[in-house]
């Protein structure tokens, strides 16, 4: 029979700590081992709705289960009062493909393991020493990545420009309190990315909000925003002229991240291979070299990340006796 | 909050009836109609486990609700007493994506979803009087399938033939029961085909079981079997030589069907493109012209299928006071 875990219950059980950081990381590290499974995103785009569905899955060697994962998009729920997000996370045994769990976590565990996929990529790439990071964006991803990242560097200071003021107000109120540091609202994107070591862009932009110029030493900037073919947050040259560009999956990038505004606008050639986050968490390829490097990571979000935060939150949920049998 | 049905629950209220036919049938007259949006399947095959998973979906305009449906398929699952395939379905909200509901079926929706299919094939294509049915195989899906043929034609006698001796002696002895009627074990496939005027192959044969040779004037066949692209029923013939072949979706038959197979050996060319089934449900294309026409319709199963039947199994849970809401 399987589990039934709400929202509530994973809420509880499941954290951005230190923890969930470290079974992604584990994810990403197999992901690069090559014996991991994961097929193209299953995407499903209903206009006359204004809505999308997309399906991630992937089967990590070693972990005893493996997740679907399925995330519906409506753009006029907030005209509702209803969250534009949403969505489940089913999990299989790995042996016998029973269902194992499925977990009503509303999204919730896609915002964890996307947090904590920003805390793999800073501590790979980050310079030692941050005093001040940035971000770009006042969502709830804006708010989680600086979280995260604040697990990996003890930074003194937060930038944010936000394209709406008042969600920028906003944010810097809530995370001055919540990180205890104070957080200042930038004029522009340049002042953030000027004054800091570490930047984060968390926002659904079309149109590049950073650019080239601006890159200074000692700079790293993960860019998670960029998750579908019309979305963009780097100047394409920024990918060419990085000291390190690396994303968390090539050909995701190429088809939804920041690789693909930067071919389409024939800033890398076609034979382009940097490396993935999983190969330097291997070991396989180097992270940062030396403080003074100029290094980008693009995250479009893998499914071996649902994987390996379903499979935690269920052993999580499961020591602590949460959920409920039905079938 | 989600409503999560079991497998006791949607047996209870879902049967292999004249409106699961109807629902089935209203799906496949939406998918001609060309606002439908059904993604290409999702497949995910684990080579170490000998497991595979599919997720198939599809939005039907007019339908309340859209399914997501995941099957995994583990074949070393018979040597642990456990069953190769399961399995759920998922119905979203198709105005907000929301979750309504987790069908815990088990396959079971699958089943019922897949010998509808038959029916409907049945209803446009088989000649109106048909004496024997004949049907290649003896698993579930030869049962549910001689099963809706017999909600659509009003035969006096079956035969049945199936590799295994033992297993085609049992299907006779249960469907004899089932139905009432005489049920024959032939010695061959050939006299099978040419003792009936309809006939259901229902079996996961990697060679064909039937020859062109052997089709007669007023014959229809429905090849259900072949989901996958090393499968193969029909000798590629009989795709080229018969009066009207049909199929489920043109772009899955040439993928996992009998186009597969028939393309493969050049028995079709290149721009061979025949009727889809909810063309000829929704009047666009002729269903069988005359009693003597030789008629064949591939059927690999489709996501239009899932979000009909969930939807259905959905109204039906909901008028009864089935389920526990979760969430």
């Amino acid at each position: 029979m399987p589990l039934i875990l709400t929202e509530t219950e994973l809420r509880e059980c499941v954290g951005l700590d230190a923890k969930a950081v470290e079974v992604v990381e584990g994810a990403f590290r197999a992901l690069a081992g090559g014996d991991v499974v994961m097929p193209p995103i299953l995407s499903m785009a209903i206009a006359q709705k204004h809505g999308e569905v997309d399906v991630k899955t992937a089967y990590v060697p070693g972990l005893a289960h493996f997740a679907v994962k399925v995330s519906p998009g409506f753009f006029d729920n907030p005209k509702r009062g209803l969250p534009s997000l949403n969505g489940l996370m089913l999990l299989f045994d790995a042996d016998t493909g029973l269902l194992a769990a499925v977990l009503l976590d509303n999204g919730y565990l896609t915002d964890i393991r996307t947090a904590a996929a920003g805390a793999v990529a800073a501590r790979h790439l980050a310079p030692r020493k941050v005093r001040a990071a940035g971000v770009i964006g006042a969502g709830l991803q804006a708010e989680l990545q600086v979280k995260a990242l604040r697990l990996e560097r003890d930074f003194e200071r937060l930038l944010v420009w936000a394209r709406n003021d008042a969600s920028a107000k906003a944010y810097a109120a809530r995370m001055g309190e919540a990180l205890g540091l104070p957080v200042d609202i930038a004029a522009s994107p340049q002042e953030v990315v000027r004054s800091a070591q570490c930047v984060v862009t968390a926002t659904p932009s079309r149109t590049p909000l950073i650019r080239s110029e601006w890159l200074h030493e000692g700079l790293h900037i993960t860019a998670m925003g960029s998750d579908a073919p019309d979305k963009n947050e780097l100047d394409p040259q920024i990918i060419a002229c990085a000291d390190r560009f690396v994303c968390d999956r090539v050909s995701q990038s190429l088809l939804l991240g920041e690789m693909r505004a930067a071919r389409a606008a024939g800033a890398i050639e076609e034979d382009f291979a940097p490396p993935e986050l999983g190969q330097i968490c291997a070991g396989d390829k180097p992270g940062r070299r030396d403080e003074a490097e100029v290094t980008v990571c693009d995250l479009t979000g893998t499914g071996v990340q649902d994987t390996a935060i379903a499979s935690h939150a269920f052993r999580l949920a499961t020591q602590r006796g949460f959920g409920t049998l039905i079938g």
